[in-house]
């Protein structure tokens, strides 16, 4: 169970194709997540996933665990049984989504109580953002809930720090970060003695911010711990693409080659080109469905918004050739007005496309890296993509 | 074009099975429209309409009017073409929407602006809940935008009386309906003699509030004009069920055996039973696809609400052997998780049920009146259905 089996490694790339078997099934790598928070791809029915041939999702514990809470999805037979999907599955630990509750605007804006989080060395309290409860989690809890929810990958719980804290902030949670996921660790090998039957591959999380010696620290802690798989979190946070990438590439040398590498919350299509060729297999981020319900949209040529006025009697689909049951079956006039009435029709209809758009370019990116020509894909379809949002 | 067969009539009952054919292909009769008010069934794309066999939808003039424009529609290709629907469709005239502005309270309280209607012999002046700007619709205006929406049957401008209006008022009502009639007539005539190859068949409109001879004038004056079908209006608007089935039972003898009779904006399981049984072959409702977005659901015994707490750890799909999507992959737990938070995919599924339900339920009266068993099968229905909502 959960092996890694590369198939094939890039000449000029750190770019690698792999297969990583789950006990839902195996996942072609590099792959995109597409996210279903609240064990649902917001639109997508699980059969709409099924036909756009995602491979594996993502649920959120931090969102699963308040509301209907783990123990009714454990009742219910674990995740999968209860939302009616039986790919593999991965679900993140909450670290993210309770500190993101103190920092991010948006956020913490749609919720009428006022969030706070206080971490201490145990764990992390903070109140939800629903009803302005009070809960504290710890490493171990955090594992807990995620063995009942059942995913087939589960994660450590870290401290995500702020995009602009201090170097000595970073440092602080890094460090809290790693005592944390030796902590995860031993919990998720009780646990499995407990009901050996159940088996979820643990990833740990690098974090270090934006400091090179802390990435490289971070990243050497935790590809010591012979973890199934490593993950980078916190970024995609507000550092800016370039020390994003720079960021990728210090850590990714100090990782095994031999387990998948999981950069946790990006997935737009240029930054899915420039992490595969510096060596990363997984990703995961809401941008893809989210900008969708607005209404943009992706082509091969860049984003576009489809309540821009030059589409109102345009008989074309979003892209043209492309294969997605939007595109096959509706024109952008269509949609636009849809978008614009706010119909929920239009909000599926742009997921599907959008969805459809990055699993694709992940099956190109995975047959170019096969035939040894990805380099040169990448360096076309950027040329093409311009990342205008009209 | 636009024959009625009929195929079978009751011994017991008034209840009949037909055939009616449109420019987009045959419709089984007794049938219940889904309603797309926006050229879109709210949560269902055109395709999971056709899986559901869903022969005919309605389109309403009044918000495709305001928005996008006929014209853009038009423009389009006409709203089959637009839509992506091959199969028959329907519009109202607008008249009703347009006269519900100024008194149905849920409507006007949508809307930032005061709405107001003012009626004279020609037409109806009347403010867009949308952004306040003013438009005039006339019989002939009423008749030349569902000319260039396109759809297979359209339906003639009336005047739509509130439930409690005097019976002065309902006369004069009735008598403006009756003289619009003949106008629409005249106009779709002319349209037709312009352009003979779109092929639409007009509807009128039998108006006179809750007082048997009005309503006995009507259906006379209407069923006089000789089109392909007879459309009773102005019923299920407050006036009660039992008077609505009294005025149903009033109308039909004096209607052609041989023509359509349309019962406009009705469809509760109910309903439809007793008014097929009273000789009605058509009907449309938002009802079962707007409470299935408020999270109830029909079945056999009843409607339910999927929110209640003995929902919470239920297995169950909505209704045991139902066949439709959402009942063979998903349980009652995960609905109720999906309207509690208000996932789109919630919206979509029980408005999958409600639909299949009320479509289905209209399969098995045909056939029932085909094998003419149709009023046994209606009392062992309502016997077993109640009208609770849990």
């Amino acid at each position: 169970m959960f092996e890694f089996k590369i198939k094939k490694t890039a000449k000029d790339s750190l770019a690698r194709s792999g297969v990583f078997t789950t006990p839902h099934g195996k996942i072609q790598t590099p792959i995109f997540m597409p996210v279903g928070t609240k064990a649902t791809v917001k639109t997508l029915s699980q059969s709409d996933l099924e036909k756009l041939d995602a491979e594996i999702i993502l649920a959120n514990t931090y969102h699963l665990f308040l509301r209907p809470g783990e123990a009714l999805i454990k009742k219910m037979g674990g995740l999968h049984k209860w939302m009616n999907w039986n790919r593999p599955l991965l679900t993140d630990s909450g670290g993210y989504q309770v500190f993101s509750l103190s920092q991010k605007k948006d956020f913490t804006q749609k919720s009428e109580f006022k969030t706070s989080v206080k971490i201490d060395e145990n764990g992390v309290k903070f109140k939800s953002h629903i009803d302005g409860s009070t809960h504290y989690i710890t490493p171990e809890k955090a594992i807990q809930i995620q063995h009942d929810l059942g995913a087939d990958i589960v994660m450590a719980f870290d401290e995500c720090a702020p995009a602009h804290s201090s170097k000595e902030y970073f440092e602080k949670a890094m460090n809290l970060t790693h005592k944390w996921l030796s902590r995860c660790k031993k919990e998720h090998e009780k646990l499995y003695k407990k009901s050996p039957s159940k088996k979820q591959a643990l990833f740990g999380i690098i974090q270090g911010g934006i400091y090179k010696d802390l990435r490289v620290e971070s990243a050497k802690f935790v590809n010591s711990q012979n973890l199934p798989g490593n993950a980078i979190g916190g970024l995609s946070v507000g550092e800016g693409k370039k020390i994003m990438y720079e960021m990728v590439e210090t850590v990714i040398p100090h990782l095994d080659l031999a387990r998948p590498r999981y950069l946790m919350g990006v997935g737009t299509p240029e930054d899915l080109l420039e992490c595969v060729d510096r060596g990363i297999d997984m990703f995961d981020c809401v941008h893809p469905t989210r900008m969708a319900r607005h209404g943009a949209f992706f082509t091969k040529t860049g984003r576009f918004g489809i309540k821009n006025e030059k589409f109102k009697f345009d008989k074309n689909p979003l892209e043209k050739d492309c294969q997605c049951e939007t595109c096959k079956n509706y024109s952008r006039s269509y949609l636009r007005h849809l978008i614009f009435e706010n119909e929920i029709l239009g909000l599926r209809l742009m997921t599907v496309h959008n969805v459809h758009f990055l699993l694709n370019l992940m099956r190109e990116i995975r047959i170019q890296i096969e035939k040894n020509t990805f380099k040169k894909f990448k360096n076309d379809f950027l040329k093409k993509f311009k990342h205008k949002n009209e």
